[in-house]
Formats: C-alpha cells, structure tokens, sequence
C-alpha cells in the first residue's frame, strides 16, 4: 500500500467529508461557532469573501433596475398570523422577542417590560415588504418595485454547521411587483440567470438551472426555479431559488393598483434569494485536502508574496524586491477589482507558506535571494499540488497576473464541472436506482445525481425520499422531451428530472 | 410685510424646524415610520445615500488595516451582567428574547420553547466582540486586532425620529486590542481623523474635534473624542465618537497577551462609531425650504436629465440627444466613483423637476428643443434658488461636470462653516451666558456654540444643564491656554471650552 502523502487538513475529503468541511474551516480562518447557540462569528478572511460575493452580485442586481432598501428587524406576530403558510414554514423556528428592558433581581437581571404584542426577529422579510408594497402602490405607474435588502435573518435552529446552517444568517432578498404576469415571469428567469451568471463565472461553481416540483416549492409561490451545484460528497446544494408569486402573495398583503384602464387589480410579485450558505457551498465545491481554494474573482487577496528572509542579516534587499513586485500587482486590475497582494513577511518558515495554501489564496510566489538575483520570483498556483511551483521572470509575472488568475478561475470551473459530469448517470431501472443511493463504499456516502423519469404524482416522490432520502433537486430547463417510464411506479413519464441527496 | 416666496416644503426651516425635518425627509422619499413601533424604513433614496456613506468610510478603515468581520446579533443575558457599566447604560433599552418557536392557541400564536437564558438583541457588541478577542490572543504577535463591524442594533426608544433617534438603526462599530497604550492612543485619534475627513470632505459638513468631559464620556473609556456639527437651528450633533479604553475593557473581557519579555499583560483597547444618525445630521445641515441637499461625493445621483417632451410630437429627437449627453456622463467619474445620471422622461411637466429638487440631486439639466438646436443644455445646481438656471454647452458641460459638482461640494461646505462662525461666540459673563441660551426669538430656539470658560468642575457642568439644556459639547483640541474665569462660578479656567444645546 503506498504511503499516504501527508495533508494540511485532518482527516481528508475521501475520510470522513462532514469533519473535513469543519476543519477546512479551521484551518483557513474563515469562522468559528460562537458562544451564542447556532449563531456563528464570521472572521476576517471569511467575511472579505463574503463583502466580495455581495458587491459582485449587488452590481448586477442594480444593472437590471434593482434598487436596495432597509426594513424592520422586527415582525408583529399578527404579520406572520395573516400569512397561514409562512406560519406553517416560520413558526416552529424562531427568536421571539417579548421584553423591552432588563430589571435587577436578586439573582440577577431579567427580562421587564412585557410587550404588548411579540416581536419575531425577520426569518424573512416577505410579510413586512409586502405592507410598505401595499402603501407605495395605487397607479400602474408605480409598478414595478423592484427592491432588494441585505441583512441578517434568525431561524432557529437545533442542528447548526458553519455557513450551511445556522440559527443567524447573512443574504440577500429580493422582492418586486409588477403590473403583469408576464413582466413578473420574466423577472422571476433574469433574476435565476442573475444567480447563475454569478455562480457560474465568479464562483467558479458549475450549475443546474430548474424548477422545483410542487412539494419543494417555496410556501405560496406559484413557481420556483432553482440552481442546484454538486459538492465533493456528490451531494446537491441549492445555490439559489427564484420564486414566481403570482397574485397570491399581493393578495394577502394588500398589493392594489389601478390599471391604465382604470380596473383594480392585483400586483404580480417575485422573490429571490441567496444566502452565506453560498460560502459554504463554495468551500465544498473547490477545497482539497490542504484547505480552502478561493476562485480569483472573488479571493479576500489574489496573490501573497513570500520573502524569504534570513535571520541576523541584511534582508533589506529582497524586501524592497518584494514591494516593488507588490505595487507592480496592485496596480493591475483583474476583473475590474484591484489585485490584491498581501506581503507575509513573518519570519515562519514552512508553516507560513502553508497558512497561505489553506487560506486558499490563489497565488502564492516565494522570493528568496537566487529568484531575485535572476529578477524572477518562484509561483505556486492553488489549483496545483502545493510543491508544483515553478520560476518566472517579474515582469512576465506582473504583465501575466491576470491570465494566471483566469487560468485557476477556469480550471477551478473545468474541474467541478468534469466531477459533476463523472458522477451524473441517466438510469432506467428502478432496482439500480435504489442500488445507486444505498452502495456504500467504503466511508464514501453512495450517489451522485440521477436523471431519471418520474411520472409527477407526489405519492412517487416521497417514497424515494423516504426510502432513500433522495430527492428530486429540479426539474432541469434543458431536460428534453423524452418517453420513459416512472423511475418508482413505472408509469409513463415524458421527461427526465434531477435526482440526488442535498444538503 | 414682502410675499413670502412660496416653497416646496411647510412649514420651513424658520417657522417650525423639528416639523420641518419630518417633512423635509417625506418630500425627498428616503426614509419613513414602519408599523413596528421605533423601526424605520429606509427607502432606496435614503438608503443609496447610506451605502455611499459606507463604501466612503469603509475604505477609509481599510487603508488604515482595519478588516471587517460579523458577530451574532444576540448577547447572551451574563454578558451583560460582567460589563457593570454596560448594564446601567443599556440594560433599560433593549429587546430580549424569550423564546424559540411559535405555537397555536385559541387565541392565536403565542410564544413557546422558553430559553434557559434570555439573548439580547445587541445594542452594541462591545461584549461578544471582547468575548473573541480574548479567545484570539495569546502572545504579543496576535496584536494588534483591528476589526470593524456594519451592522444593525436596536435601542429600545420611546420618542423616535427618523434616523436621529430608532430603536433599529445601522451603523459601524470599530474594536482594535493593542499591546501598547500609545499604539491604541495613536489609533483612537487615527480614527477620530478618519471621520474627520469623511465627514468634512465627503459629507461637507464642517465639524469640531475635541475630547468629551468625564460626565459626558463613554461608560468605560479612558478618553472619548469626538467630532460636533453645528445643525441650522444652531444646535449641535455629535457625528461620530472614538474611545481610548485604556484597559478597562480588556480587564473585563480578559484580552492578554504575553509581551516580548515573556509578562502577561492586558491589551490596549478602542472603539469607535458612527450610524445612520449621521444621515439626520447630513439632511439638517444641508437641507433647505425646498427640500433635502445632496452633498455631490455621496449622492445617490449626480445629474437628473429632463428632456421637455411634447404630447403627441415626434419626441426621439430630444430622446436621442439626452440619452447621448447620458452616456457621455456616465462615461466620467467623480472621486473615482462613476457620475450617475437619471434621466426623466414622465410627462408631468414643473412637478417632474420639483421632485428631483426635493430629493436635492446636485445638477438637473433641462432639454427642450431650444437646447438641442443650440447644442446646449439648461443647467441648474441644488445649492442655488430654483430658478436660477443657465444655458450651458453640452461640450462644456460634459467636461466641467467634475468642476460643477466639486463648486456645489465647496459651496455647501463653506456656507455651514460661514453659518457656524455667525452663530459661535466667545462668551465671558454668566449674565450673557443665560441670556444667550434662553433669550427665544420668535419661533427660532435661543443659542448656537459659545466657547466659554469651565473650571472643570462636575458641578457648574451640571447646574449649566439642568439650567439652561446646555451641555459641553467637547473640549476642542484646538483650543488655546488661556487664563479666564468659569462661566458659572468665577473660579479660574485655563481654556474655553465648547457648550451647545445638542440633539
């Protein structure tokens, strides 16, 4: 048996997934759990990640006529009480707030000034944009509203996982009403593709683009579309969902206008969202057995610049090398962003070089005395083994940066997309369905995606997700017409859906 | 007795200032009341100002090396109870937490899952961010920590206005550890600069630097700085403190390090602030009878274009060649953010133009047929009166537009820098002191800055208060020694410092 080559992050992918997911997260700085119950600090690295996800997608949503707003943390109770199916959805998970101050006791202080009505902290602000869509809305001509929030969201809950699941969260959500069905169907699909162009070309993470089935529909919406990606466990995480509301959701929040013909109807409305769970998904999708691996496009730093210093003498040299390097970078661009460098000149050896590679930075580029000598720099990229590095003259570095980056950004992309492909079978027979989902080998959990047909009826769809907590992902945009027969009663079906276990 | 000029918001400025701001706010569209008692909701005009604000500042801290990060929204209840100080500031303000879930009673939903400690929705995360801290150093090599926060915190308050005082508002909150007390001396006044800056060159709001007096410091801190406005009814408005906490906080939080001779030692902590209050600040400095005034480097547009459109006319001409002077705009940038241009075609003749004066865009450009045969447009800026417009070259308009915003910037800045120093006096005698400070005229509240002279004692500091609502507003750091006599008891003062009434 050959000798396992040593890893930076115990225990490795193929070991134990869940656990390395955790200490990935460790050993790249990126978070912690906090002291408060399900509720998560996010640190400096992981953050800057997170600022970067939002302004690259908050441009987008604004080139299309989004515009951003703040609403109340809080929601009266008796908001949640008019939606009946976002108390179904809301209610069993959720901070309530029921006191206005704090009293000294004898065994300490608590709560006082019981509130007249609870307050919920936001696990969505639907109910309350709905109320001021309602006020701002008499005319045809106040329509479309298009308006989306950044802010934290609580949903309580028992089972917490860094970034996929946690009791307080960060995302965006957006929220638009429309005159027509037509207008708002189409907002529903740019918005998905808004996701999708976002995912695809900043994240690096490949998708499939769909629509829920009923029973994964989000409550109330007529119709979700969704992006669903492939992690490394081959299981699906969902990466974004557009919903199309219909009139239902103007309905119960009041949403009126007087058409051009003077008729009183019903906004059309949309919602859409992403949340930090992206993050997540991004450290599943690219990370390897030595950390991390932040796409170029949205890395907290492009490039780090290692000077390789000796103790006791004059290192003045190879540091004004560095910096000279440095403010070469930093003054390209790369992808209209600045190229960010970072200058780690700690006198750390080794492990310097390796909090680097688990921090996932793209570049990293050793300088010792001899590269500067040939006026080079010696460049390790992140998508290669950490010990593939290779000389390059300064300034085909500096003049290249940006080809570098898109070199990773692309082979980051290519690679996931090649894994998804490996790992995605079209089946037929309902005995090697039920096969595929419970062969374990070894540690590794069993799957990946299926297409297969399925009939439509819910009654099939539960029971393969009963049976195998399998569950149709979406029913994917590109799945062509096609007789087959129900993957589970065998019934006639016209089309191939998306099956898989999913976060 | 003259006409009074009509204008686009009542009352004005002069006959009801407070009822003034309310509606001067509702004219511009940037912010309203919510349903949810204190909470406000900031619209896109509003809250695209306060993004502008925060991508200013927010580069600002990180040039300086500060990194931003997220900390939960809940404080855990023993918290607060290990900060003495923190509970008699915040503990009769604050939304607690109960409960978990929701659950159905014949009266509807009422809260369930009690917890077994109440959270505090954070009114400041001094604690939890201290909590971090702590965790993350051990050796003088950790420091120093310099982490930002943009966030939301609530403040349970019981009279509310619009973004001067919420009980949901968002803001920043800055915590740096350091190993040494002048490094952390160094940063409070670094920051203090920061804002300074800003808020003069961005804001253009003139302001005054100083240190508060003990009675008015930070609970807690060693030393707060801070910088003070002077508002148009001649009140001040404190835009943004810094707090040298010396290590009082580090003590109570537990943040030490080991030195580089090997002794352990408390850090050396700051903190530093500013909120959407700053936004209240910015209307009442700038705002006119007309309506909101937006300082050209943070408005939410530069430029609103308004082509004069005839009702059943051949209208592309005119459409062409404002969409080309659009473009041509939107291909400059402005303190390297790009000129955003609106452009307004609604056919709904002078109220079209009042709604941009009222939102206090810095330019509007009117084009009629006229205008086009003349290649020309016709300009007006938001710091002069409606009418005062002029037929300008597009040429020389596309190209001096930097030049135009930057005089409107100027203008703003020097007009309240002119206005302070009208209503700022040096004041010698108690007699005039009182008289200057209850002397009402008309309905124009008594006052302005007077720089006068404090022994320094507690007592006169709070007599002046109780007597008059007039508190010292800082001690300037550029005011000189010099010997007088205290405004209120006689005893000898070497230095004037600054009394105001204040929001």
């Amino acid at each position: 048996m050959a000798k396992k080559e040593e890893t930076a992050v115990t225990p490795t992918r193929e070991d134990n997934y869940p656990l390395w997911y955790q200490e990935v997260i460790k050993a790249s700085d990126m978070a912690e759990t906090s002291a408060v119950r399900g509720c998560m600090v996010i640190k400096p690295w992981g953050y800057a990640l997170w600022e970067n996800m939002v302004s690259g997608l908050d441009e987008k949503f604004k080139r299309t006529g989004v515009k951003n707003a703040y609403f109340p943390l809080f929601i009266p109770l008796s908001y949640l009480e008019k939606e009946a199916e976002h108390v179904e959805g809301f209610a069993k998970e959720c901070a309530v707030v029921t006191h206005h101050r704090l009293e000294k006791s004898e065994k300490g202080l608590k709560p006082a000034g019981k509130l007249d009505e609870p307050l919920i902290v936001r696990p969505t602000s639907e109910t309350i944009i709905g109320e001021s869509m309602a006020n701002w809305t008499s005319s045809y001509r106040d329509l479309p509203i298009l308006l989306n929030q950044w802010s934290n969201v609580v949903r309580w809950e028992m089972r917490t996982r860094l970034f996929l699941r946690t009791s307080e969260f960060l995302w965006q959500e957006g929220h638009t009403a429309h005159a027509t069905r037509e207008e708002a169907e189409e907002r529903t699909m740019q918005m998905l593709n808004v996701y999708t162009d976002f995912v695809e070309n900043h994240l690096a993470m490949p998708v499939i683009k769909g629509r829920k089935t009923e029973s994964e529909r989000f409550p109330g919406a007529v119709d979700t579309t969704c992006i669903e990606a492939m992690m490394q466990d081959r299981k699906a995480l969902q990466a974004g969902t557009s919903h199309f509301l219909g009139q239902n959701f103007a309905k119960s929040a009041g949403i009126k206008f007087q058409t051009r013909e003077r008729r009183e109807e019903y906004a059309w409305t949309t919602s859409w969202g992403v949340s930090t769970r992206m993050v997540g998904g991004l450290i599943m999708m690219h990370g390897d057995d030595n950390g991390v691996i932040m796409p170029p496009r949205v890395a907290p730093a492009h490039v780090v610049l290692l000077p390789i210093l000796k103790k006791s003498a004059d290192n003045s040299g190879i540091l004004e090398y560095t910096h000279k390097i440095a403010d070469a970078l930093a003054d390209t661009t790369y992808h209209g962003r600045k190229v960010v460098v970072e200058i780690d000149d700690r006198d750390t050896g080794g492990a310097r070089g390796w909090e680097w590679i688990k921090k996932g930075v793209p570049v990293r580029a050793e300088i010792g005395p001899r590269d500067m000598e040939k006026d080079s720099v010696f460049m390790a990229t992140r998508d290669c083994a950490p010990r593939d590095k290779k000389g390059v003259k300064r300034e085909e570095f500096i003049a290249s940066i940006g080809d570098i980056l898109d070199g990773i950004q692309n082979n980051l992309f290519n690679r996931a997309l090649a894994f998804r492909k490996e790992h995605t079978h079209n089946i037929d027979n309902r005995e090697d369905f039920y096969r595929f989902y419970t062969n374990e080998d070894g540690n590794r959990i069993a799957g990946g995606f299926t297409n297969a047909h399925w009939c439509g009826s819910a009654a099939c769809e539960e029971k393969i997700k009963n049976d195998l907590s399998v569950t149709i992902r979406c029913i994917p945009f590109d799945s062509p017409r096609e007789q087959g027969e129900c993957i589970c009663c065998g019934e006639p079906s016209s089309k191939r859906v998306l099956f898989s276990k999913a976060y």
